[in-house]
């Protein structure tokens, strides 16, 4: 090997010691007469002197810049009192530099990877992702996924679970996105699905008799990307056999608890575990955010007759919500405070944010007929005071306290509230914890779409609880055997126990609409598989890009993820996707639209 | 956890314990009274029994059927002497089943999967494949597939190599291959292409200081296929910083070691290396299979002069060679044998292959002049006595041996008696070990097309011995700094140090002929990457897929592959590719040609 140690590696216990190091020169100072170099590798920082003493050594290091590659072998010595870094693992010693090798130059990169990295934008970090990537904090992330993804192997190889790769190459999956497509040129005409995830794959492992399946894999989907989307992710993909949904939601516990403990020393007790319709009701999300206290409670049988539309239709509508939200000292909150939290939930369609500061508990009145009311608010006049009064009591509100309201269909309400809840959280620094852990079980089975049809809230190999007849007499109000794992309001796995039996598949097949025969074109392998002897199975994906930036604090998964694309799906280093040659196409069978054949072309 | 034990896992250390077993029915007799069930899960078979004591038990037994779900409970004992089958771990016990619970029935297999399976064509069992895993002997395969990688990954992560993820979607790459492409929904008319390799990638992430990465990486090629290739296949991809090859050899290769030691029991000591000259020299091949003791030997120099043209043609040649192959006890084989040999080398364009029987080595003359000759072959004549007798001399051929001999362009004589040394080394039961794995180092940069031009004989950014200077001013004898892993005759890895300086990689892409525009719209991230400050670099990537073909003796990479395709690149089980709408092609941007169009479409 050409190094004898890391540069960050480097301690008092090598002190006097002869070592070769090899790396990036980090930063470069002149300083009475020497020359201090702070060499860089995976490891971190060293501090090389150079002196005059050395004159070939002194001659490269002065012609050394910035991010040129050196090969240096000096002695190990303890930095003069006073000079010490305690930032650094090295910092109580440097290296005297004696030997210096030049391996490579470098041009001035086109940001600086030091301490002077500030406000760099991403489009060019993206651009020169190779050296976006050498800075500390980047390198640290992606040593961090390594770990993760190791850590979660070593957890899965213990536990019996095999590690099995399923096809990229494959034919459209039916989780409901937009798939990559790859045309076929021995069979032209005909495509290639990338996979949305190896969901059809892994049952079938079970059926084979895997027993216990597990794979990182990369799945696809082509559609507009949000901030936290990527068209590539990766994905901890795990199935199981015989195996309820207690021994999975045990088995994938275990893992995130050991994940977080031997990575962060973070200690977790028993997650605990929420139905969905638990969640939806204090919390308006089907993932809360359980460090913060927050919680909504139910008003609308209170406010059915007020004489107040914004509150009697929703309170009289059965797919409406009218749900209160108390915020403890909110009475502080300011008129123009108030009005940008009526703008945000405007984004999520709710069209007002009403409210009632709560001055005093003791005079619960609308103030209606001259009676000094305790409560301030536009609203109240329009409420009965038991009506006041039993919301006051229903929220807990204490004097100084604010309480919103959201009142309209209950998707906007629990859209809004819930963003809300969780603005407030933060803005107002209620936190009560750094980790909050929970599982959020029984999912609907389906939901409605806006022309009244039936849609998977999970997808249609998801096991309802109940018996095929009670799916087919109320598919509305059937309920899957469904988890999913949710830490600090995201959403960092999900599951479900798997249709096992021929009808059941068939009765979900039925009420979302699909026919026979698309059934049988689609999924004949899967409708076979269940016709021999298939076992009852289950399992759970993670997300691992972002359990990934949750677990290092990135702000977005682009961070945690080496080569990522940006929103509009480009890679900025490579200029992928590009124009190709003609004959390429035409050995697929294809041809460009007009319009998109007016892009610029390579011959 | 509906089950107490796996089946394949009960021992005599259960006896008189209650068990609760869930698994297959591999195969149900009645016998005297009571039935018989051999039941399979992941870790093998267990006969249950069950008598007509337990009438619910035996009724549900009775209904049973090969491939029903059971969970069965029962008592563990020890079989009766003289039933005990020695064949399975479980053999000496039995279970004496108690309760039975069908969870699930199973139509009739397409084909048997307990011992009844016999030449059961491989069609049927990719359309089945969830029903062909079944069977013990797939699943052991795949299973030490997941033992493989395992093992890999734990040996890479304690030399401190990152596991760090790279595109599938990404730009084309220059493997030379033929790309799969993935039209672009947001930049119709661009294209993405799938990875031949991360080769770019993995250099990109030594420029940006990791150091040590891994990955076990999906790679894809658009080739016709041949018997062992697959379009997606799998290779484990390993790339440093700051090493030499030396060094490079030494980490993988014990990792090679370490694999076969801990999942075989097989003890390698340290691989013998061998430079491709001489690997081609002596065993016509840059993958020799060393279990075989053939070698050639040269014999151009003895027949430059000889008066007849199959010989004197290539000897004068200098693209030509003329090698000799002696066969010990060849003498044995009969006119048949050889003429069935003569139409194996035609295979690889020899258009005939010369011998000579020696059957007396103290009579060595061509039998000229009246002479008796020890030798026997319808060539000598033209041959002189001292030139057969060198040729008798470097061939070390002794009484009954034959000697066969290549003569042609080197390329042909290498193809075809390099398969011909195979096949004689099985043919004859020549092999002297089982396991005979070897580095073959120093290949030719470049080789000539047969339009002149020279390509890479790795890819273009493998590194050259010698300095930018010696590669401008002789391309056609530059080595490169490659090694390849070679066990059994089949390249198992290979790899090379990479080019890290700008002027060289010009330099290579010139002699390659790739104009600097070119380069520059190709790779102007690459060459902006040795702008930098690159390290010095190389790695290496293993074939898992054919690795494991040769770990577990199975004789096709689709037995070690869970869901492969086949020879024209299509699944059975889901039927891929397929046809789309055309919904989804005008959203890409693209449409079919006419042929293409031609082929049954979807609405």
């Amino acid at each position: 090997m050409m190094r004898t140690h890391y540069c960050g590696s480097l301690t008092e216990s090598q002190i006097d010691q002869t070592v070769t190091l090899c790396g990036w020169v980090h930063r470069r100072r002149d300083h009475g007469g020497v020359i201090f170099l702070d060499m860089r590798d995976r490891d971190g920082l060293v501090q090389v002197v150079i002196d005059p003493d050395t004159p070939e050594a002194f001659a490269l290091a002065d012609k050394s810049r910035s991010e040129f590659v050196l090969k240096i072998t000096g002695r190990v010595r303890r930095r003069y009192a006073g000079t010490e870094n305690a930032n650094m693992v090295s910092g109580q010693i440097e290296v005297l530099g004696k030997e210096i090798e030049i391996l490579a130059t470098s041009e001035t990169p086109p940001f600086p990877l030091n301490d002077e990295f500030v406000n760099v934008g991403e489009e060019i970090r993206l651009k020169y992702r190779f050296l976006d990537m050498r800075r500390p904090e980047m390198l640290q992330r992606m040593r961090f996924r390594s770990q993760v993804t190791s850590k979660i192997r070593t957890y899965l190889d213990k536990h019996g679970f095999l590690d099995v790769e399923t096809p990229v190459l494959t034919r459209a999956t039916p989780e409901g996105a937009r798939d990559y497509l790859v045309p076929s040129r021995t069979q032209p005409g005909s495509f290639f699905a990338l996979p949305q995830s190896p969901q059809l794959f892994k049952q079938l492992l079970m059926v084979s008799g895997f027993d216990r399946y597990y794979q990182i894999a990369k799945c696809f989907r082509d559609e507009d990307l949000r901030a936290d989307r990527q068209p590539e992710f990766t994905q901890i993909d795990i199935e199981t056999s015989f195996m309820s949904d207690e021994d999975i939601m045990n088995v994938t516990e275990g893992m995130a608890v050991e994940l977080f403990d031997e990575l962060m020393g973070i200690k977790f007790g028993p997650f605990p575990r929420m139905t969905y319709a638990e969640a939806m009701r204090r919390y308006a999300s089907d993932k809360p955010d359980l460090r913060i206290p927050l919680e909504l409670v139910d008003v609308a049988d209170l406010l059915k007759d007020v004489d107040f539309k914004v509150f009697a239709g929703p309170a009289n509508d059965p797919k409406g919500r009218v749900a209160a939200l108390r915020v403890p000292k909110g009475n502080e909150l300011s008129r123009g405070k108030i009005d940008e939290y009526t703008k945000f939930v405007g984004i999520y369609g709710a069209r007002g944010l009403a409210y009632i500061k709560v001055n005093d508990t003791s005079k619960i009145n609308n103030g209606v007929d001259g009676k000094e009311s305790g409560l301030q608010s536009p609203i109240i006049k329009n409420i009965s005071d038991a009506a006041l009064q039993e919301i006051i009591t229903r929220t807990g509100a204490q004097n100084g306290d604010l309480i919103f309201f959201g009142a309209d269909k209950a998707k906007v309400v629990n859209d809004a509230l819930g963003a809300l809840r969780v603005r407030l959280g933060h803005d107002l620094n209620l936190l009560t914890c750094e980790w909050a852990p929970l599982w959020v079980v029984d999912f609907p089975m389906f939901e409605e779409t806006d022309d009244g049809k039936w849609t998977s809230v999970h997808h249609p190999f998801t096991m309802p609880h109940g018996s095929v007849e009670d799916l087919k007499a109320n598919p509305g109000s059937a309920t899957s055997v469904a988890y999913d794992m949710v830490l600090n309001g995201t959403e960092i796995g999900g599951g479900s126990l798997r249709i096992y039996n021929l009808d059941m598949q068939k009765a979900v097949f039925e009420a979302l609409g699909i026919g026979e025969e698309e059934a049988q074109e689609k999924f004949s392998f899967l409708l076979d598989a269940l016709k021999y002897g298939a076992p009852p199975h289950g399992g759970l994906a993670f997300g691992l890009d972002r359990l990934v930036m949750l677990m290092t604090g990135a702000t977005s998964i682009r961070d945690v993820i080496a080569f990522p694309k940006t929103k509009s799906a480009e890679c900025l280093m490579t200029q992928a996707p590009a124009p190709v040659e003609q004959k390429q196409l035409r050995e697929l069978g294809i041809r460009l639209r007009e319009k998109a054949a007016e892009q610029p072309q390579q011959s």
